[in-house]
């Protein structure tokens, strides 16, 4: 399981690295394996619905148990399913990268990590540099 | 009816299918003609949305009537249309194969079975060898 | 965790006791360690809102640390409070035996079982058999 | 206004005071002056309603401008009015110590902190405790 100490790490590391960057305000979910928030951190100015896109990447990788970035494609493929299965997961299933599985050295899903406020490829960066931290794996998705 | 025993039944050789095959986790539920919930079998490592999913295309064609697979015509040809029935199913209208209504000998529908997991057309197959199990009538759509 | 065939053997378990007693007809619902879905079983005439009573037992017990026997208190005690954090649980808080935490040997919380259709000391002997029934650790509350 | 770094610090001092007792596995919230989540942290073990009942008790101080100790007397003694008005707060209106307005020091509300987990008077002072780690204003209703 991820343990609240090692979730306020992956904040604190994913952070770090946005600020290394010249990212915006970010904002940065941590949810556990049932989709239960575990830690959070919003930045300064960063926007509203970001706290919602940041656990609605992290739901949507839980959801469907690939990386949100593997959800792209799904979304463009297949535009009236996903429609559907969006409003089933009542908006948590949030296309776009940025939403990153945690797996353990099993490969069992643990978690998932969800990062809003910069370009997706820069919130999936974050929230990669954020669970490697913790030495766990992440899973972005393809 | 279904009766309990025969939906734990179809549960268990929609299953059977799956692992004699080479399919991901997968997850069935077995709905009556009001499309209450009768058994449900969720297999370990079948994510989070699977439930959902698995309900909102067999509770789909017992919302239109038809299998689940008549449903993407639909959603491709009048896509504002089924966009608002959608909506007013709240997410139970999933046009994907895979949910399929159950017949009895006379062609009354008695229920319906969706199935997730694996390719639309793996899940459709599940369900309607679950069906046949016992000796009723599959409705896939077309 | 609470794999799918321990799932069900709690089910039939638990059916198997109300099926040796003289209940009425039951609905049993089994989730995982963060409230979702393994494995449901409806008996024939077990009314409507069964469904969503097990669950909501089972849920309540999850969401508050608790086997239900101990929401029965705490809602006569503090009615206000517990009127509204019943709205935040959106119902799934429901206050009566029968929603029983199953812990393993280590005493942590891998699982619930809700249990509706009979009084309820008698839902609640009913999920406790199918707990033990898998050598695990019950839990009801007091 | 409550800077993250301000409101990480409060969860540090708030769970800091928690562990230094001996009260249960806990859950801190901490809101800016719209509602908005800054900062979060559950503790393991602590049940799955925690984020709902932190925030509730957070936001239903913003929602009426008090602290939610305050709201106890209210519900009692209004309990029709606040029915209605915790149905339009969709449960955020948790009445029960342990929601505390954070002022500074002009006396403006600037954000509350939500905690929940252990009995109410406890939840409520590690909040406090919290608040005035960072030299704020605590009010939690009287």
């Amino acid at each position: 399981m991820i343990t609240l100490t090692m979730a306020q790490e992956i904040i604190s590391a994913a952070l770090g690295h946005a600020r290394a960057s010249t990212m915006p305000p970010m904002t940065v979910a941590v949810l556990d394996a049932g989709g239960h928030l575990i830690a959070f951190a919003r930045e300064d100015r960063s926007s509203l619905l970001r706290e919602k896109i940041a656990r609605g990447k992290a739901m949507g990788a839980l959801n469907m148990g690939v990386g949100s970035r593997s959800l792209v494609e799904r979304a463009e493929g297949h535009p009236h399913f996903f429609g559907a299965i969006t409003q089933l997961a009542e908006g948590e299933l949030v296309p776009v990268p940025g939403g990153v599985l945690v797996r353990d050295e099993a490969g069992e899903i643990i978690g998932a990590v969800g990062v809003s406020g910069a370009v997706p490829d820069a919130d999936e960066q974050c929230a990669i540099v954020g669970i490697r931290s913790q030495g766990l794996v992440a899973d972005a998705g393809a």
